[in-house]
């Protein structure tokens, strides 16, 4: 029997309340994701992420075709968490908010690693996703510390790359955090000059 | 016929010349080891050493067996210059004469690591002359911080290990030296607190 014309063979236009669904779906997709990475050094199949998150995996391929698309996706979200504006701190000077969004680069660096290691398995280091994302956290980070700088709260004898640099290595060091983290302090400490 | 009993056949003692001709040439041969080993990135060979060195092949192996116990030398040699005492600074203050030695302490780790490298390809990581050597320069240099941060000069609130890890991390930023120096600066400037 013929198809009736009735039948659409294309998918309705999404309605408002269907996108909604999938962008919760994509969200938790995610979050699950994110955690799944992270609890086991990164070994998390596709089909363990559909089972966790709850969606079929038809639904997890509609949003991420494949495992490298699902990293690059959590990849960006992390760079997109330090690029946000910091929340206002009415009482803090530029020195405390650049040093404020060290922090929040700090917890990126620390959670990208797991993510990064997965990514670089299907991609190689040239690709654009890390070129990129390194642009946009530069581009963040530079207006705060001219503002650091030129209020005197931060030295101004380092680019924002050696400052950024000195983090990583510090926050690479293989210890526990309670070991780093003082070190981590005292390296903020000497910004101050 | 019968060996004379005047033969000896064990070698006469070294007379004090012939010790210090032999000092010279173990001397002559490190340094020539060490420059070549920088020069080369490692690769440098016992018949190269022995060359550049003036040595015969006979003179290098009698003082190094092999080129795991030149290295060994060679490493032990970085270690020492870390641990011999600190030349006298009258004027200088405990804080001071322990950013000295930290200082003396990342020129002994700029230099070490190609010949800790080259070490590795003979023993393990795990072989005593790591272990060993690690505890002589933390030896060297508790005494140091414990009255750097007893005059209040440095921050008491770091062990020796961190602060040498810090140190090292700051180090091996892959970068050429006058983009790393200015790091460890703010570094050194963060212990001063």
């Amino acid at each position: 029997m013929p198809r009736s014309p009735s039948t659409p063979k294309l998918p309705a236009p999404a309605s408002a309340p269907r996108r909604a669904d999938a962008a919760r779906n994509r969200d938790k997709i995610l979050a699950v994701a994110r955690r799944a990475f992270a609890e086991s050094d990164g070994d998390v199949s596709m089909a363990e992420v559909s089972r966790r998150a709850g969606v079929g995996m038809a639904t997890l391929y509609r949003n991420f075709p494949g495992r490298r698309e699902l990293l690059e996706a959590l990849y960006t979200e992390e760079v997109d968490a330090v690029c946000a504006p910091a929340p206002a701190a009415e009482d803090e000077g530029a020195g405390a908010a650049f040093v404020a969004w060290l922090r929040r680069f700090v917890a990126f660096s620390t959670n990208k690693r797991q993510i990064a290691a997965e990514l670089l398995t299907h991609v190689d280091s040239a690709n654009p996703v890390f070129n990129e994302n390194r642009d946009r956290v530069l581009a963040a980070g530079r207006p705060l510390l001219a503002a650091a700088q030129a209020s005197g709260e931060v030295r101004a004898d380092l680019s924002l790359e050696q400052i950024l640099d000195m983090v990583i290595a510090i926050v690479r060091i293989s210890a526990d955090a309670e070991y780093v983290a003082p070190i981590l302090e005292i390296a903020l400490e000497g910004l101050r000059g």
